[in-house]
């Protein structure tokens, strides 16, 4: 079988190609051969099948990203939050006319292709009291959310037309990240934890009883692997899943973090931003998952191995990337 | 005020159009000018202000059509249900890069503008048995009510951003459309009514006891007048709203056409077409529309009055333009 990721040099596209290479099939079937795409060429990658590596426009997708055999095409490629909020022609490019490329891209091909696409909490309203059933309508209060749910009706009305074959996971906040600070909305909820485990101080711009609903890397590169070769039959006209992530306070991330690393926290400084407590504080706190588990996607593991994984899978790859001692 | 109404030399287009004309005025405002944009220009309309026409394609909106002094602009242009399922690419331009053209218009006026989208039932799955709520998530059926679901999202964004202050109405059906059948999968629902009333046979692809949500085309007119001129401040981030239709049997469409001209209905053919029937059996029957009266969008005329109306107003309109005696 033929994978193409897009965004496949991103934090989460690595991260599954990674995960690619060590399984080496997918779904019971010898993986043959994995593309790898994104705005610059992704870096070369050790796998037991031929891998290529792509750079280019998502909005002018080509062909060679999606090649005619291809059974699996990973959609990660997107402006972020903050970025897309900042610079709307862009995050339209990219987030709407880079679908709409790939669901081009799928139409030529000989066989629907499996695709699988990250979308985002970002697309609902909800605020921090929010506990949202499955079936929440999308009221996104930000650009990005607004096109990640714009991308979802288009992709799942792909499928039903049979250009392709998709799940659209809506990811929850995605922590710890590695490297550096980005310009997501939500980027400080990795940095309370990376930085200080990398003997940095780091700014929480929000109070420490703000809940979010994350997700560890692993957990997502496990659902995103999981949605390829899942059984898509049941799912109907509703592309769209909201996978099992956890509720937590900040407050109990910085707990899990001292339990790591004692005392870590103390380079956590209280720097209220109210721009970015303004999209955050916009995106539910938590949802009533009860879809997606019913389609095989796996629970979540405790807060305190999500920081030990950190520190295991990314925190010296970080400290060399960053040229920290 | 300066008013564009894009679509203007479709059905609506022009009802709105020729009241506009009647009122001479809007939210109390004098109307100084009107700009009648559509594929082909418009026919010249006679009013008390100065009317401009002009052809394009809304993809390539041009900026005489939304000139640069524009308050409100009525976007009614669209590929519809049966035509957008039938050419994916047509569609989408029309209804999502026509949508992204409006938007990219309004941002470079001095002022955002009021914009009143017309959307559709189609973005709803639901089906014979549905009696949605207002908060009801749009899972469409089709690419029509996917482009309109997506452009909707669109909308409430920009107005959002501040690029205008959009509302979005979800039409019902229309009933009764004066000229010919169209390619609109809902076509027979005003056919059945109309040709008979022309003395000519017309073909019901679906049951008697068919359900459908649906509202005058003078009922229609008068909603998109009042979302022109309505206080958008209580909407916040929702910018759509369903306006009371009403839920009726095409059974009960026959007997008031009947009431109105006796045995009419023996015209109306029963001819199953599951592909239409497929169509438009994935739309609601009905919705519990609260939101929109709450916001003064005013509640239907019996269906009697509907099919008076259309013998007042469109009947020798449409005798006239077919060349029926």
């Amino acid at each position: 079988m033929k994978i193409t990721i897009l965004g496949g040099g991103g934090f989460l596209g690595r991260k599954v190609a990674a995960r690619l290479a060590e399984m080496g099939s997918l779904g019971g079937k010898a993986i043959t051969g994995l593309t790898l795409f994104d705005l610059v060429a992704p870096p070369p990658l050790a796998a037991p099948f031929p891998v290529t590596t792509l750079g280019g426009d998502i909005a002018e997708l080509p062909e060679a990203a999606i090649p005619p055999d291809t059974d699996v095409v990973f959609h990660l490629a997107a402006v972020v939050s903050a970025a897309a909020e900042a610079d709307y022609d862009l995050g339209r490019r990219v987030n709407l006319r880079g679908t709409d490329a790939v669901i081009d891209a799928c139409r030529r091909l000989a066989k629907p292709p499996r695709v699988v696409f990250t979308s985002s909490i970002a697309s609902f309203s909800g605020g921090q009291d929010g506990l949202l059933p499955d079936d929440t309508r999308q009221i996104p209060a930000n650009s990005y959310g607004t096109q990640k749910a714009a991308a979802e009706m288009l992709l799942a009305d792909a499928s039903r037309r049979g250009f392709m074959d998709a799940v659209c996971l809506r990811l929850p906040t995605i922590i710890v990240r590695p490297g550096r600070p980005n310009k997501a909305a939500s980027s400080f909820f990795s940095a309370i934890v990376r930085e200080p485990l990398l003997g940095l101080e780091t700014d929480l711009p929000v109070p420490d009883d703000f809940k979010v609903w994350v997700a560890s890397p692993r957990r997502a590169t496990e659902w995103l692997i999981h949605a390829a070769a899942m059984d898509t039959a049941p799912l109907g006209l509703d592309r769209s899943l909201n996978p099992p992530g956890m509720c937590v306070k900040v407050s109990e991330i910085l707990a899990a973090l001292d339990t790591v690393e004692q005392g870590a926290s103390r380079l956590v400084r209280r720097v209220a931003d109210p721009v970015i407590a303004g999209i955050v504080g916009g995106w539910p706190a938590g949802f009533e998952a009860k879809r997606a588990p019913a389609h095989g996607f796996t629970a979540h593991e405790p807060l305190i191995d999500v920081i030990r994984a950190f520190v295991a899978d990314d925190l010296e790859a970080t400290r060399t990337e960053r040229g920290i001692a």
